[in-house]
């Protein structure tokens, strides 16, 4: 039988900013539908969350950490929503609990570690399909979470040799669903080369100007382009710090780039080339206008 | 007799995106009172834009550059709204015309040039006050101005030794009148010093980071922080490369301590020191929310 995004049940490991911002979209776009059938479950060390969640209607039923196992075998698609660490440590120590052929992802920022650190066996259990959904907040949990924070996104998907096409197909129907306008299908490898620079390097970037700032009351004398530049960097020290060691050649690679950048810039200005400025500066404009930007301004 | 701000006559050397802004703004804010008698001039060489803005009600009459002196000459306030070089210009070969008593102010975004190059005459013929509005946009030119652009942002002024306390409560007034909210009052010196590091830098490391990019097609991998990094690196090339150069020192000594930021996070990174990286992304995080920021949403 053919599945139907609206008749199944998902199941959400972790109920943070992005578990909580996923499981209100799947049930604002996908199950709201008169004859939905399916069901959305969540497990979460944070009972108080769950219960907030199940009285608020995202959730028909919430899990501890120690009965996921009992969550996972209920669900025929599994968004694993932790730290890349704890992700794949999930992954390893609960694949087997994975009801045959559902159809499993992570959100982790990283990927690399995760696909070649998973056994072969996991694909046994459960179609596991990584995936990145390029959305977030400065601020954290499940109490800032919201199902309209995907409109007009990009989501970026690792599809396995071992990918049946249909769930491809069908998770697709999913991502688009809840409002995500533009899926990319990559590898590994290239997923954390290109996000070392659109992601990570922009996180480090802002830490280090907000960090340079002489004071706090600097802000007084801006005009905005400050704040547009370093609202990221109220980071979550944690998770970023995982991401930043879990992807540092990549990262690392990028900020050289960037520091190279950087002083062809200032040498530009040490010798007064206002010329060589001028000419690097047109380059700069006309290169970003050519970029195909996302709007986020909402 | 007390001037009264929607009496004067205001006129607009420059008719570009800030002139016409500003322009637009006062006939919006203050000249929109039934009883108003006030006028706005304006001079630019390009004839059109005057036509455009006469026709649209924004400016009563235009000038060309030509007539500058026949404008200033009948003009309560005088907005000079050109690029730094040509502001010194305008202020040293024309300030005999100024009204004698009249409020002149500019925009210019460095000011020490302006301040120390201005001859001492100057003030016995108008009340020159340097400002600085803190508000712009990536879009150049009057097709793109709007009175609506200044609600809730910061305006720089710099009060001279000659400077006539009751124009100076009569500018702030008009500040406030076409939407500013903080109004800082400083000198030369400090205004360069701050400005390199919250407007100048800022525009240096988006552009450096733009630069950096391996293609246009990077942008598909991303999740808005790209974005909202590098929009003012589309950026008005020639006026920013007189600014960057026309406050030279300062802008290098930020670039230089932003590098040092930078590397210090570069550092942990390299030596997987995930312990000191949280750490100092959580002193990042407390002081960036420590800061009083404009809201940029708008």
């Amino acid at each position: 039988m053919k599945k139907d995004l609206k008749d199944m049940v998902y199941g959400f490991v972790g109920l943070g900013l992005m578990g909580g911002s996923l499981a209100k979209a799947v049930r604002e776009n996908v199950l709201s539908v008169a004859d939905a059938s399916g069901r959305i479950f969540a497990c979460d060390k944070n009972r108080t969350v769950l219960d907030l969640a199940k009285k608020g209607g995202i959730i028909d039923e919430g899990f501890s950490a120690e009965t996921a196992d009992d969550m996972i075998s209920a669900c025929d698609f599994v968004y694993v929503c932790l730290y890349p660490h704890a992700t794949l440590d999930f992954l390893t120590n609960h694949g087997s609990f994975f009801k045959k052929g559902a159809i499993v992802t992570d959100i982790s920022g990283v990927k690399a570690g995760i696909v070649d650190g998973l056994s072969e066996t996991l694909h046994d259990y459960a179609d596991f399909i990584p995936g990145h959904p390029m959305a977030g907040s400065e601020k954290e949990g499940y109490i800032h979470s919201s199902g309209a924070v995907f409109s007009g996104r990009n989501y970026i998907l690792l599809p396995q040799r071992t990918t049946n096409p249909e769930n491809l197909v069908l998770f697709k129907e999913l991502i688009t669903a809840i409002g995500f306008t533009r899926i990319i299908e990559t590898d590994a490898e290239t997923h954390d080369h290109k996000i070392a620079f659109t992601s990570q390097l922009c996180h480090i970037i802002a830490s280090a100007l907000v960090d340079s700032a002489e004071d706090e009351k600097i802000t007084e004398f801006g005009g905005g382009s400050f704040e547009d530049l370093t609202r990221i960097a109220m980071i979550n020290a944690p998770l970023w710090s995982e991401l930043f060691l879990a992807n540092k050649k990549e990262l690392l690679d990028h900020i050289e780039s960037f520091e190279e950048a950087l002083d062809d810039l200032k040498e530009l200005i040490r010798w007064n080339d206002g010329k060589g400025l001028t000419k690097k500066l047109e380059n700069v404009r006309k290169k970003r206008m050519a970029m195909s930007c996302i709007d986020t301004s909402a």
